[in-house]
C-alpha cells in the first residue's frame, strides 16, 4: 500500500462529508467529480424513466434549500445546518401550518434526544424534516412557515465506473454506495477506500482485471446489473464496501453461495485481525442484496466493520467524521488488498519431488544443525511440499495448515526457485 | 387447537389411569373403546398364537384380583388398591408359602421405599407382586396365602387404528402405547394426546393422510408391521408420542436416519420452545425401535418429554396422575400440531422476478419511509424470494435463516398474492 | 497382552539406554543385536553412496572418545560421561583453541542451565560439543585442548526389520526411530514397547501381516521406503510409535489423509483413554513425515504421549530413564495392541430377522422380567441389530453408539451365534 493512504483517505472525507447526496442529483455528481480528481472514472448518467430490471430510474432530485420558520421568522429547523434535516427526496412544500398537523412530517429520535436521523422516501411522493428530539419538544404550539426547495424532474441516475484491465478478463468486482448525505462511517469511508484501492490498483500490475462501483444503492446497482448482464458471467469475485471506519473490528459478509472463493480468501485474511467476525449471508445490509439474489448469484461478499444498524450512531447525525479513525480505514484498506492479492496469486503446484521428503538442506533450505525446533518458514516449505499434489491450492493450504497465505507464498517461491515445485496444469 | 384441549385430555385421563391394561386382555379393550367414544377408531383383534415377523402374539391376560394375605385372613398386597401390586403376565397361583420362600416373587425399589415398580414378564412364564420396601420391610417372617386369580388363556392382541384419508396418500404414522396400567405419564398422557389430535384433525382438511395407532407396546407394533407391510412404502413420516405430560421440556429423538424429513421438521419446531432437546437415535424406548428397525427404516421419530427413565417416578406408583400437567399436556399437542402443519405446508417456491430485489414498495409491501430498521416481516419476505429457485423449501429457508416456518409461509403467502412467488413444479 | 510386560520392557530400555546411537554407525548395531535377542529380526545394512529417493546414505559415523580438557589435561567436557556432549555426527578434530573460537562449536540451553542439549549436524561437516550452561559459564578464558576421536567413512545404515505374515498379505506397518542415543523416552521407549509387541504378536494368531521395523530417523524411512516401493499397495494401516513413557496422556496423530482406518479405528481406542488427545496431521514430527509424503499417501498415523518438543526435558540430558514410567509404557503398549485388535477383528455384519427386533428372550438373551433399566449387554445387543444391514461395520457402530468395539464385538459373536446375524459378503 502506499505510503500516507489513511491521510489521504481521510481528506477525500472531509471534502465528501457535507455534500447532500441522495440516489440521484447533483450531490451525487459533485461527490464522483472528486472521486474522478483521483482515479480513471467513468460517469454513467441513466436517463429517468429508464426500465432497470423490476424497478424504473426515478425522477432526479435536487434540494436548494429548507426549513421551518416561526412566524416571526426564525429558522427553528434549517437544512443549512445539515442536510440531514430534510427526508430524501421531499417534494417540494411551501406552506404554514400548525404544529398538530405538522408532527406527521417530523421524525426524530426519543432514544437520543440530541442527534438527527436520517430518513428516505425515494419511492412514495412525500415530504418531512428530521430533527432532535429536544428540538421537537422544544417547538411551541404554534403556526409555522414549512419550506422545501426541491426539485424532481426527469434528469438523471449517475454512477462511477473505474475498469482496470488486468491480463485476464476475469474480472474483480468492487463496490460502495455514494447515496448518503452527510454520514460519515456511511458511507463517505468506504467511497474513500475505494478510491484509495483503484490508486493503487492502476499502478500495479495485474493479473484479474478489477471494476470498481461508486453508485447509489439499491437502486444503482439494480441500474448496473440490467446494463450489464452479458458481463456478469466474467465475475470471479466481489466485495461491496461500506462502513470501514468505526472503532469495530472486520467483519466480512459471506455470498449467498456462502463457500465461494471470495467467502474463502476474506475468511482466511480477516482471521488473522483481532476480533475480526465472518458472519453469513443474510438478504439485508447493502448491495449485496442484489447481487445475491437468486436470478444472479454472484460471488460477492461485504466487508465492513460495523454492519447496518449495529453502531449507536448510524443512520443519524452522530456519524460524523470523529466516529471514522484513520488507522481503522487503512486497517480496512490493507484487508482489501490482502484479499485481493490472495485472489491475484492463489495457485496450484505439484511437488516434484513427492516421494519422501526432498532434502532441504542440501538445497540451502533446512538448517545444519538439528535437534531444535521447527521454525515456521520451514514448517511453511513442509507444508507445501505435503500438500502440492496438484489438488490443493496454497489457499486450501493456509485453511489446513493454518499458515497464512502470505508465508505459505513465500516457501513456495522458494521451493519453486529450487526446482522442487512446479505450477499444476491450470485445467 | 380447539379450545379445551387440555382439560379434554385431562378428563380422559382420569377415566383411563385405573384400568388394568396389558400387552392384551379386557384393560386395553376398555382403554380402546373409551377413546372409540371420541374418534372413529378401528378394533383389530389379532389371535394368539398368530406369527407376526419374529414373534408370536401371546395368550391373552386378564385378572380379576390378587392378594398377598396372612393366616389371619389381613391382606397386606392387595391388587385391589393398586394394579402395580401385580407383575403383568403373572400366570395364576393359590399357594401358602413362607416368607423366605415369597421373597423370590417380591419386587421392591430400595432407593424409594413408599413406591410400588412395575414389572412385566410377558413371554417367560411366572407370578410375582410388586410392594413398599417399606412393606416389604415391614413383613413378619410368617406363612402367607398368596393368591393370583389370573387367567392367561388362548385370546386375542387388540389395537385400534384411525385413519384420516387424505388428498394424497402419503401418510403419517402417529402411535402411542396403550400397554402399561396405572402409570399416569407413561402413558396415559400419550393415549390422551393422540385422541385429542385425532379429534382435530378429523375436522380439519388433510392434503396427507393420518393413520393413529393405539397399540400395545413392542409386540403391538410388530403386530402392525407384520400386517401391513404393503403400507409401509405410504409413510413418508412418523411419530411415536410417548411421556408428554410432565413438566419437563419437549425432546425429540430422531429416526434411524437421522435426517428425514420429520427429523427435520421436528428439530425445527421444538427448537423454538424452551430447554427442547433434540436427541440422536438409540435403538432403546419405545415402539420407534420397531419402525426404525433394518428391515423397514421407517422415518419415524418419537417425541416425548423425559424420555424413558430419565424421571424419577418413571415405572413406579409415584407415576400417578399428579405428574402430568394439563399445560404440558396442551403443549406438547401444540408442537405435535406445529408438526404436522409443516408436513402440510411445506414446499418449494419459485423467484418469479428473481434478478435484483422485485420493488416491494410499489406493491404495498414494504414501509414507504427508509432508514429505519428491519421488520420481520419483511425480513422474512427478503428470505423467501432470495431463496426461493425451487430448490429451497420453506424448511430449508427457515433452517437458514433462523426465521420460523409460520412466518415464513405468510410472507410466502404475500408473495405469492402478489404475483412474485410461484409453486416450483413438485417433480 | 503377556504378563510382565512392563518390567521387560523397562529391562530393555535399561540396556539400550547408555548406547550412542546415531544414523549410523556401531550404536545403532548394538541396538538392533539386543533386540534381536528378544524378536525375530532381519538386520539391514545398506551401503554408503546408495541414492535413495531424494537423498544419499551418508558415510557411517563412529565415535571412541571425545573431550574439551584444559592445557593441564583436565577434562571438562567428556564424551564417557555422556554421549550428547558431542554432536552427533562430529568430524574428527584433535586441535587446541581459545575459548573465543571454540565458543561457535559449543551448544547449551540458557534456559536449562543444567541440562545438555542434544543435537545433530548429519548432512553437513562440522563438529561440535554440547554442554550444560552452567558448565559453560565456567570456563575459563583459557585455550583448551579439543579432541573428537571420530571417523566418518564408507560403511552402511543399518535397521531391522521383523516380518510376522498373517493369513492376508495385506499389512500393518509398525515403526519405531533408533537413531537417538541416551534419550529415555525420545525413543527407547519407543524400542522397547515395538520389541515387546512384537514377541506378543510373534505369539499369536494373526489374519493380518504385520511388519516392524527399527530405523534410524528420517534416512531410515527414506530408504526402507525406497528399497520397498513394490510392496507399498500392502500396507493398510500403520503406526510409528515414539515417546510412549512419559507421564502424558495418549496422543494419536491423524494420518495426512485423516479419516483412514487407522484414524478412526485408533481415535476410537485412544479415547476411551483418560485425557487422550487426538491430533490432525502435521507434516513435521517424526517418520510419520515420509510414509505420509503426497507420492506415498500412507495410511500411517503416530501413536505417542507428549510429542515432539512438548515436554520440558524433550532433547536433551533431562531425557533419562527416570522420565519413563514402566506404566505408561504398559498402558501405551494396551493401546497398540486394542489397536491392533480392531483391525484384525472389525468386520460387516448382517442383522438375519431385520424387520422388527427379534425376540431375543425366547433365545435366552434378554431378561425375563421386563420394566427396569437397559443393561449394557442388551444395548450392545440392539446397536449390532439395528445398524447390522451390510453397510456398517462394528467399528462403525462403536462410533455412533459411543460404546466400546470389545462391547460390542462380545454382543455380535452372541447374536450370531444364536443365528441373527452372519458375517456380511467381503466384497
Amino acid at each position: 500500500m502506499k505510503a500516507g493512504a489513511g491521510a489521504r483517505m481521510q481528506e477525500l472525507m472531509t471534502e465528501l462529508f457535507p455534500l447532500c447526496r441522495s440516489i440521484t442529483g447533483e450531490g451525487v455528481r459533485e461527490t464522483l467529480r472528486k472521486v474522478s480528481e483521483r482515479i480513471p472514472l467513468d460517469i454513467h448518467e441513466v436517463p429517468s424513466g429508464t426500465s432497470v430490471l423490476d424497478w424504473t430510474v426515478p425522477e432526479e432530485w435536487n434540494i436548494r434549500d429548507a426549513y421551518i420558520a416561526t412566524r416571526g421568522g426564525e429558522r427553528v429547523v434549517d437544512f443549512r445546518q445539515s442536510n440531514l434535516h430534510v427526508v430524501s427526496y421531499s417534494e417540494p412544500v411551501q406552506t404554514v401550518m400548525p404544529l398538530a398537523e405538522l408532527r406527521a412530517h417530523l421524525h426524530a429520535l426519543p432514544e437520543h434526544p440530541d442527534w438527527v436521523p436520517y430518513r428516505t422516501s425515494y419511492y412514495s411522493r412525500t415530504w418531512g424534516f428530521c430533527l432532535a428530539q429536544r428540538e421537537l419538544d422544544a417547538l411551541a404550539d404554534a403556526d409555522y412557515e414549512v419550506s422545501i426547495d426541491s426539485t424532481l424532474e426527469a434528469g438523471s441516475l449517475t454512477y462511477g465506473e473505474c475498469v482496470l484491465p488486468g491480463e485476464s478478463e476475469d474480472e474483480v468486482l468492487l463496490t460502495t454506495h455514494v447515496c448518503h448525505p452527510s454520514l460519515a462511517n456511511d458511507n463517505v469511508s468506504g467511497i474513500a477506500l475505494l478510491t484509495e484501492l483503484a490508486a493503487a490498483l492502476a499502478g500495479a500490475s495485474r493479473r484479474l482485471t478489477y471494476r470498481l462501483l461508486f453508485i447509489p444503492g439499491t437502486i444503482g446497482s439494480i441500474t448496473w446489473l440490467a446494463r450489464n448482464e452479458e458481463r456478469l458471467e466474467k465475475i470471479v469475485a466481489g466485495l461491496v464496501v461500506a462502513c470501514v471506519g468505526d472503532p469495530a473490528p472486520l467483519s466480512y459478509k459471506r455470498s449467498r453461495h456462502g463457500d465461494a472463493l471470495i467467502d474463502r480468501v476474506a475468511a482466511h485474511v480477516i482471521s488473522r485481525s483481532a476480533g475480526a467476525r465472518v458472519l453469513d449471508f443474510v438478504p439485508w445490509g447493502w448491495d449485496e442484496r442484489q447481487f445475491n439474489s437468486p436470478g444472479f448469484d454472484l460471488p460477492v461478499g461485504c466487508l465492513s466493520r460495523s454492519r447496518e444498524g449495529e453502531y449507536e450512531q448510524y443512520h443519524s447525525s452522530a456519524d460524523d467524521l470523529d466516529v471514522v479513525q484513520p488507522e481503522q480505514l487503512e486497517d480496512a484498506l490493507c484487508a482489501v488488498v490482502e484479499i485481493l492479492d490472495v485472489l491475484e496469486t492463489d495457485r496450484r503446484y505439484v511437488n516434484l519431488s513427492p516421494k519422501g521428503e526432498p532434502q532441504l538442506g542440501k538445497r540451502g533450505l533446512y538448517p545444519s544443525t538439528g535437534g531444535g525446533a521447527a521454525q515456521d518458514e520451514q514448517l511453511a516449505m513442509l507444508w507445501v511440499l505435503n500438500q502440492s499434489d496438484g489438488a490443493n491450492s496454497l489457499l486450501d493450504i493456509a485453511e489446513r495448515s493454518g499458515i497464512s497465505f502470505v508465508t505459505l507464498r513465500a516457501a513456495a517461491d522458494r521451493l519453486r526457485d529450487a526446482g522442487l515445485l512446479a505450477e499444476a496444469d491450470p485445467s
